[in-house]
């Protein structure tokens, strides 16, 4: 199967991590790494964004809210004629989304999920009775290209992904990355099984993708935020 | 057992990574991270040194030659009435390095090494006869404040610490490390096995070591190095 992507979003991948390039410790309960500085940061960069995507792992482990929390910016998105907040999305392959999650009930927003037939049919039911768009795969995994131009027809020009770290590794070897920023935090977490935000099997050292670091911004509590836009390696197919 | 570090050298980590914290790509065989004005920068911090550090891991396996590459470096250090290079340091809980090792035979540079009774008398005395200065202890691992002390008490001012993510660790853990200056080259390697700069058990979340960012130099080339001073935690007892 071949299929070309004609139309994707402007994808940024947005992370915190340690200076040790870690995004939690090694027990991954959720450690807190972003300063109140950074964390409006990032909620400019929601409040900016169409979508917001994260991972299955990232979905059913951290259950984030993946709202604009400024009550201005919601404001300003919609005097701009935009939803309140940006869509949110999951690509998850088995979605066991709790009905009481906050990634379900907080809001308003609307929502897409992206599965595969490991969700059961009940639950695909249940999620599709709540007003959720759901797309289901026959394959064993979301492909990410048909997510991308599943967004990119519902209007999505600007997509975040808050993570994990094997989403954004699958994104980044596809070449479905524009922008990555990344803040660092003035922290040493160690860890040898401590996450960071590009895991997966990883890239050979050939295979490693080239960034251009185009922008450095260093605030006043030690962190520092690097903007890098990816350098675009091949034409995908896949 | 209990000893206070009455003296110690000044640590600096220096460590080169992408912008996903990785130290190497999973494949682990040594990938090329710093660029050639990062590596002169590293040059310089050695021909500041009194002394280089590396564990067990990164002298069996990537065998560094550990010395100032540059002839005008070297040149001035004897003009300073400094030897040429600086000590070559390894803690190694099994010494078990190759007679032809570049760390060796490249030099000239005095070399010390910290063993245990784990490295065999044989080859403990076919090191002293090259004239290497080798410490022995009956731990089963070696005592980093141990070390610091015999590195204090050589003359040792400067100790610059060249990994691997183990020994990095070990000394954060401990206090030991007083400066990491990261270069943090513009590429993504990903992995969740791909290694960090610290690496070992890891850090709980109260117990993560904060930074101080004192310094930040952008190169041409999309690298950027990042100065940070640690702050101390706590009096080490051990």
């Amino acid at each position: 199967m071949s299929s070309k992507v004609i139309g994707r979003p402007y994808t940024i991948l947005n992370v915190a991590m340690t200076a040790d390039g870690k995004t939690d410790t090694f027990a991954r309960q959720g450690a807190m790494i972003s300063s109140n500085l950074d964390m409006e940061r990032v909620d400019r960069f929601r409040a900016s964004s169409d979508a917001i995507l994260v991972g299955g792992l990232t979905l059913l482990g951290d259950d984030p809210r993946l709202l604009v929390k400024s009550a201005a910016l919601r404001r300003e998105r919609l005097e701009r004629g935009m939803d309140e907040n940006p869509i949110k999305v999951a690509v998850v392959t088995r979605a066991d989304i709790r009905p009481d999650s906050r990634f379900l009930t907080y809001g308003p927003a609307k929502i897409m999920v992206f599965t595969t037939t490991q969700t059961s049919l009940s639950q695909i039911d249940a999620l599709r009775e709540r007003g959720i768009w759901v797309h289901i795969t026959e394959a064993s995994r979301v492909n990410l290209l048909s997510v991308m131009e599943a967004l990119h027809q519902a209007g999505v020009k600007q997509l975040l992904v808050e993570g994990g770290g094997t989403l954004n590794e699958a994104l980044l070897r596809l070449d479905l990355v524009d922008e990555i920023n990344v803040y660092i935090a003035p922290l040493i977490f160690g860890g040898a099984n401590a996450p960071t935000f590009a895991s997966g099997p990883g890239l050979e050292r050939e295979a490693a993708k080239p960034l251009k670091l185009t922008n450095v911004q260093q605030y006043d509590d030690g962190g520092i935020v690097l903007r890098y836009v990816v350098f675009k390696t091949a034409n995908i197919e896949a």
